[in-house]
């Protein structure tokens, strides 16, 4: 990759900033764990997996930040600190999971003593979160990179490819999820092409996929959102790979708005259609999708496109669900950095994950 | 309706212009046959029954164009301005019914001498030309009341109806033919409330539905295209209700592009989906949808929003094809100024048409 999403530097956290894309590549220095949220809440950064990386980033600079000598001070200040940045985005289980690694870190630590180690400094709890954190963001890219080869092996030569969204190197620490596959089968020698649905109301699709497809050189044609289904119908899409924001027990997949008819469509073109994720998207807790928490965002993604220019009328109501559900019996497989995952989902999750 | 979307007014057109709206409303006049080819082919007027009327009134315009005393050079003069406004756009087949309706009521006065009478003049000829394009337009709204009417039956006290596109007053000569059933019922004193697709790229959805529904107080709520089947899911849509710009002897319907998905995420969901248009949008010459021309409109209405602002990256290749064929099982019934007409299509359109 020629870019990064996301970089630990000099006790700072830079981001690429996805809303100037792709016009304009700049990044954005986050000194405290509040502007990391910031950027989080303004989709600075977004993607179930950066987000993840993102949280546990924010929460190493908010440790920074602690002033207290107390550990047990410390251990508070940084839950409150874990809270705010919980709170940002609601629907992708990822940055829950990496907040939780994060104080399972610390809390490892100080719990440590009690097999006859020193309790540790706050300066050495500080250190373990800022290495957790960086961690993570490795663990993140070896992982994609895992699923991407795991799956590519579904991809052929002459495939058409429709993608969803952005579940690329932008949505993760790097290398990407859905496109991660098709990096990996690009690094095979396979010879294929993509369509990105634009993902209105925030382009994720035009502005990032299109983008970053085209800066690794596979071939890609942008389409809107309502021209899957007869793109299917005209025979241009012989597969589907999207990523996912959570997935429930059952397999149920939570992910951007408009997946679920993508999925409806794609089983009526008797198409393939697969999700790839990290096994740190699958949430054991829920047991269907029922139980994920939808965010409804704001208006003005809808009303003023991307650019600021308004383009329904004045007080017009609107909704702006940020992701839907697909039910896992329009899921053919579920790619992970554990191998691609079959149905029964609910039994096969388990197995692997054990 | 306070507003007209096309209109004869002293030897000009003058057309509300499409593009601005909804933040703007400006009133285009077309002085030749020239300004009114344009003004269709930039969507300044839109919607099938729409450019049947201004294809009409640019005819019209071209024959006060024309400086000739011979009849007959008249006559190839007129058939040349025709095939100049033909060719603006392929896929409404009103264009084309309008037109003829026009070179028809042309010819019927120049061989009516045949009977007796003298000659016309070419002022009389271009007097009949002005008159039948005035009628046309008047004919299109009556049309549109009456197909209204036998539609609104089908709208129930309490009905969530999704619309895609815009099949409205600014579609038509005026009362509109999906928006008209809906403005039938509003008539009748039924409550109910509209979800309006966007309709990407060129937005007619939010721009132009949203803003007639909310100027004639139906309550209405916009989402993006890819919303469309999550409400579905969610039960908030009863009913499917669109417009049509040509549909075959079959019932095959060529409509905005994203219809052809709807009705599919409608049959999923169990809604009905109507289609409502005029008898002119039914073209018995092509036994199915698989001969409807699909214009192919440009990149840059993808590429640059509605805005300018460039939304994807430089250079990418899209598609953008401006329609699509909704095959007619996925059609509950159409809705037309002789009556709602059911399955099987074939039969029904014949013995209405007769």
């Amino acid at each position: 990759m020629n870019f990064k999403t996301i970089e630990w530097k000099n006790n700072t956290v830079v981001m690429l900033d996805q809303r100037k894309l792709p016009t304009e590549e700049v990044y954005v220095t986050c000194r405290t764990a509040e502007e990391v949220a910031e950027a989080i809440k303004m989709m600075v950064i977004r993607g179930a997996p950066a987000i993840g990386v993102a949280g546990a980033m924010g929460l190493a600079l908010g440790a920074l930040e602690i002033k207290t000598v107390n550990p047990d001070d410390f251990v508070r200040q940084l839950q409150a600190k874990a809270d705010m940045l919980f709170k940002t985005r609601p629907t992708a289980v990822n940055l829950q999971w990496g907040l939780e690694r994060m104080k399972n870190s610390c809390r490892g630590a100080v719990t440590a003593p009690g097999r006859g180690n020193p309790a540790p400094t706050i300066q050495q709890l500080k250190n373990i979160l800022v290495t957790e954190a960086q961690k993570i963001l490795e663990e993140d890219i070896t992982t994609n990179r895992s699923l991407g080869f795991h799956g590519e092996k579904l991809i052929n030569d002459g495939d058409r490819v429709l993608t969803h969204c952005n579940a690329g190197a932008l949505a993760c620490g790097g290398f990407g999820t859905a496109l991660g596959v098709l990096y990996a089968a690009q690094e095979k020698g396979k010879k294929f092409a993509v369509f990105a649905d634009e993902t209105r109301p925030f382009l994720q699709g035009s502005r990032l996929t299109a983008w970053e497809l085209q800066k690794n050189n596979i071939p890609v044609t942008l389409i809107t959102d309502n021209m899957a289904g007869w793109m299917m119908k005209k025979g241009e899409i012989k597969k589907v790979i999207v990523g996912a924001d959570r997935i429930a027990a059952n397999g149920d997949t939570a992910n951007k708005i408009g997946t679920y008819s993508v999925a409806i469509l794609a089983r009526e073109h008797k198409i393939p259609f697969y999700v790839a994720a990290p096994f740190s998207t699958i949430d054991f807790k829920i047991k269907s999708g029922i139980e994920i928490p939808i965010e409804e965002r704001s208006l003005l993604e809808v009303t003023q496109l991307f650019s600021g220019k308004t383009i329904a009328p004045e007080g017009i109501q609107i909704k702006n669900p940020a992701f839907d559900v697909t039910p896992h019996p329009l899921i053919t497989a579920i790619i992970t950095e554990k191998g691609i995952i079959e149905k029964p989902f609910e039994e096969n999750l388990k197995k692997y994950y054990c």
